[in-house]
């Protein structure tokens, strides 16, 4: 058989494992965790697709490969994926590199296993319910129930699917043509998701009544009462209102309080509760066998729709008991101060201006080139402001200096969007933000 | 500050990170990939839930702890989770542990991106296309579409709404109320998710008409027209047929030749193709930007019901990269192979009965004490047996000498369901298989 053997099989050979891991790891260290970080260092590395593609060789053949090999590839592709740990990565809601999450993340990749059942993650079905039930604790609820679910997309739809079994259980047994017509209430600045959601669960995108949000982007509870009224008087049925704290691009808060009202006065569902197993079960029995030598309530599988489900708690689990409450205070104060400082730099300079003050994290604003300032008068001024923040994610892109995000919103054209959330983040971060662009847009 | 800080921060501190992370996986090559993978440690520390609540002090608390008991918690967390890597461990479809998986995991969580976006991960949205392209080329097709799902379960849903689309595309925005009623099938040995998805989807489970599958756990074609004439007759339009290649249970292929021209000649789907982004899209301004600088058809993210998606395509990619189509067909030749010596074990063995010959790498067996043995025809023989793979099971995982799944399926009681998939496992493996469950059950 020896000779048969692949080029780079370890199968039954944990020293040659062990040695592999060790310097893919040595890999990781280098590449990403010191030169990832480092503000002198490129967030990116630009290449057309095509050239992208032959540079990695990705074609999968039929001759495995040696261990040699092997480590370049790893190298190959953390050189040209873009560092999202960068201290000039603003491109996402999400950047920097938390110690603790990725060692809590190393772990669980090497335990590798699934959060259906006690008996194949003890430590895991336990850790979540502590994780959630401190996470309810911080929103002011002292019950409850909750799972973590592979991304802020499907979480939305569990919201829809257990406010529509909440209103109607029998949905779950005969479909939605057993009902009468749905109607779910969001504002415009809503997350798509509620709308692929609608979709997948089989309402309709058409379903989804929007509300009005006022020039800073929340929910206007005068126009939630119109759009109910007008859904009833349509034949419809309402049965839920989706608020948003934090809107993806302004980063707005619907106004909770009002919101609550008008659903309690029209008995519409505004929140997740218990309501999980019931909802989402099917006692598979090869899973969730009912005789069991232990407690079947911790076998919390049958409460999501996936079946295997990955370890997430325990990255935020460690991270927590590192940094402790205070810890992660402290950070959120931090992140705020400094969105404020980067807020008052952008008053004062000249070529930046404000989508609006923010109350979050986000801050929006246009940077307006040389050859546009003073010029807010003239008729295709928004329609030139609008091309600049295109050209000038293409030239830092290419030059790997920087990222971050952009987009219009309604009739406001094409504006950056700064999301401080990186904790390693300082001011002079800010004014690298703020030089980087200034730099890049002197000749527009 | 200073004196305010939490006590083990970290953040803006890239030398304490680096020795955090070189010490934790230090303790994740001793604990998992040393001991975790070996035949002399134990498979899982059993821990009554109130017991290992106290040991793990799963409590977050307001204040940060030093990296010594960081470390601690680290050590803690895998001395009490299963380690699915055993050669030992037999309770799921997945054991065993594959350092270049591995290796690409921890490389993927340190680059942390999502895959909505060729921007954001150039490198991932690339490999994906490779890889799906291989895996549709080994079952055989020349073109397709395809995406990475958080699991089986999320994969069916996509099969069902695609089919859903393709029938009615209307479905999108007007929902189920505008269409006649529906109906798909699947045999009674598909796994839960199926139901599940009706569920989620909208159908209902009502909507899920249920085809018989013969003693061996296959869909009997025949039945499957019966079953599309009753629904046509009760006035639903059946649009869907969920076959199955491998039962979760029995590892059953269902005929899928003669399901196809079952489907060919009723005009239903079966299988997934490429109407993933209109189906699933809805053209977020903020990630889709349709004035980027590059071909936005490499922006995959809409594609999915999610937004952000885990990279999952680098773990297949740099294993398949190292072990060549060679290493992992020889792979699977061995696992048959494996699973075809466990089964001649079984029939030579007194007090093991096999539940079928099996096709797959499962193979279902009943263990019979010795009390039970030469008792087939005593009116509570099937009752007793049914007790005890209950048993043995507390008392393997009592003891953490093995873990194995067992179910009752139909009218059959509880029996073992061993599944042969890690590649390290050999022929003393099988034996301890059966030598365990004979020490176990000697009393029985």
């Amino acid at each position: 058989m020896a000779d048969s053997k692949p080029l780079f099989s370890l199968d039954g050979d944990p020293v040659a494992a062990e040695a592999l891991l060790r310097d893919v790891f040595g890999i990781v260290v280098d590449e990403v965790i010191r030169k990832g970080t480092s503000a002198s260092e490129k967030v990116c590395e630009w290449k057309e697709p095509k050239e992208l593609k032959q540079l990695l060789d990705l074609e999968l053949r039929s001759q495995g490969e040696s261990q040699e090999k092997i480590l370049e590839r790893c190298r190959a592709v953390i050189r040209y994926s873009v560092k999202t740990c960068h201290p000039h990565f603003f491109n996402q809601l999400f950047s920097g590199l938390d110690p603790h999450a990725l060692a809590g993340r190393i772990v669980t990749e090497s335990l590798n296993t699934s959060q259906y059942t006690y008996e194949i993650a003890p430590v895991f079905v336990l850790m979540e319910e502590e994780v959630l039930k401190k996470l309810r604790e911080l929103v002011g609820w002292s019950s409850g129930d909750g799972v973590f679910c592979p991304g802020g997309s499907i979480s939305n739809m569990y919201a829809v699917n257990l406010a529509r079994y909440h209103r109607y259980p029998d949905c779950k047994r005969r479909g939605l043509r057993a009902l009468p017509p749905l109607a779910l209430f969001t504002s415009k600045e809503c997350h798509y998701s509620i709308k692929k959601g609608a979709a997948f669960l089989g309402l309709g995108t058409d379903s989804v009544r929007v509300v009005k949000a006022d020039e800073r982007g929340k929910m206007i509870p005068e126009d939630l009462e119109r759009q109910i009224s007008l859904a009833e008087a349509e034949g419809a049925v309402p049965f839920l209102v989706c608020a948003t704290s934090g809107t993806t691009v302004l980063g707005a808060f619907d106004p909770l309080e009002a919101i609550a009202d008008v659903c309690q006065r029209h008995g519409l569902w505004m929140h997740v509760d218990n309501l999980l197993k019931h909802c989402h079960g099917s006692q598979a029995s090869y899973l969730f066998q009912q005789d069991k030598f232990y407690d079947v309530a911790l076998d919390t599988g049958d409460k999501v729709v996936q079946c295997g489900r990955r370890v997430d708690c325990l990255k935020l689990w460690l991270m927590w008991k590192a940094q402790g409450g205070q810890g992660l205070e402290r950070r959120v104060d931090q992140a705020f101060a400094l969105a404020r400082y980067l807020v008052e730099e952008i008053k004062k300079r000249e070529g930046f201006v404000l989508v609006m003050e923010p109350e979050f994290v986000n801050v929006c604003f246009w940077f307006v080139p040389p050859s546009l300032r003073g010029k807010q008068e003239s008729p295709d001024y928004s329609e030139r402001l609008a091309k600049v923040a295109p050209i000038l994610k293409e030239r830092m892109v290419k030059e790997g200096s920087m990222m971050i995000g952009y987009q219009p919103h309604g009739t406001r054209g094409n504006f950056f969007r700064m999301v401080v959330a990186n904790p390693a983040l300082t001011r002079a971060d800010m004014d690298f933000l703020l030089n980087e662009l200034e730099r890049l847009g002197q000749d527009l």
